[in-house]
């Protein structure tokens, strides 16, 4: 593992930005979470969760960015793998990201594996009370074996893909997600409005 | 230097989000660019045109964001130094973040030192024509020895700190930014209403 603590920089002075959060919310809704989409690979919390949650969102004028986990690896995170370190790394740059997002007054809709609890508590951490919105999609593992859409499981079953989460990594489920989706049950849409109904109390 | 190209990530597919930067933009002002505001150490960006500028912004209902270099050394790019290759991937993860902001439809302010003239190609390069607006401050190097309100120059001065803009590592000048500002003749309201008279077109 990577001791931060060890390469942090000195010399870096905290800048008091004049324009804050709190001014930048008076501008808009009064609330600015971060939901963060989570569950297995490929059991489609984009195509089945997010974009509809996004467009659902964005219908009722709320300013939304979604975060998706394997487009920041083609840019942020471009430098990293799937080792246990290059993974917490990833989660760590993605929640740095959303906590800027947030404190700029948007909805940040991230969507990525986070198959550790560890990890989870970290990002929470980064955030202020009521922000931070787990919304756990609970697919079984043999119904994302099933969908393999991009044909990734099957990779992993065959042994070329290593690291691969509910194959030969461990996948730990949350405790107390805020919002629990079963990932069978429910169309998308009926999914994705359990979750602007949250937004909306 | 690192090569990123040996460590990237395999089986990374793009995910077409369906709320993009385009109707993201319908429901906003139809300009979101990126200021990138920078010069040498310690010359006040911030207190002398990135606040002011901000302020100027929401007072006419814009949607800004600021990224200020040290806030970032904080939280996303805490794993880095000082060295060469720290400061490269250091700006790579800022770049990549005020993307990430514009694409959203945010006026992202950026701040930082930015040395290298290969490196705000780089961050030049991921933005769309007219995206990128290069604000140089140019503030003499006797001028920012003057000032030093953080006591850094002093500090580099004495060798107590290395590789240190402007002293014992190069600066290399823009060559076209969008916005040459003299960094001592104008006061800093004046300097921040030429960025937003750029703006406004």
């Amino acid at each position: 593992m990577i001791n931060f603590a060890l390469r942090r920089a000195q010399n870096i002075h905290w800048q008091a930005l004049e324009v804050n959060k709190a001014s930048r919310l008076s501008h808009k809704a009064p609330e600015a979470p971060l939901y963060l989409v989570y569950g297995a690979v490929g059991i489609g919390k984009v195509d089945h969760c997010q974009n509809i949650l996004e467009k659902q969102l964005y219908a009722e004028g709320h300013h939304t960015c979604l975060l998706d986990g394997d487009n920041v690896r083609h840019g942020l995170s471009r430098d990293l793998g799937f080792t246990e370190a290059d993974r917490v790394e990833n989660i760590q740059r993605i929640a740095e990201v959303a906590r800027l997002m947030v404190d700029a007054g948007l909805i940040v809709l991230v969507s990525f594996i986070s198959p550790f609890q560890s990890d989870r508590a970290m990002a929470r951490n980064l955030f202020d009370e009521g922000e931070f919105v787990e919304v756990f999609v609970d697919t079984p593992l043999a119904e994302c074996e099933k969908r393999d859409t991009k044909g990734l499981y099957a990779k992993a079953r065959r042994g070329e893909l290593k690291n691969f989460t509910g194959i030969d990594s461990p996948y730990e489920a949350p405790l107390k997600p805020e919002i629990h989706l079963s990932g069978t049950m429910a169309s998308p849409e009926e999914e994705a409005g359990l979750i602007v109904g949250w937004l909306n109390g």
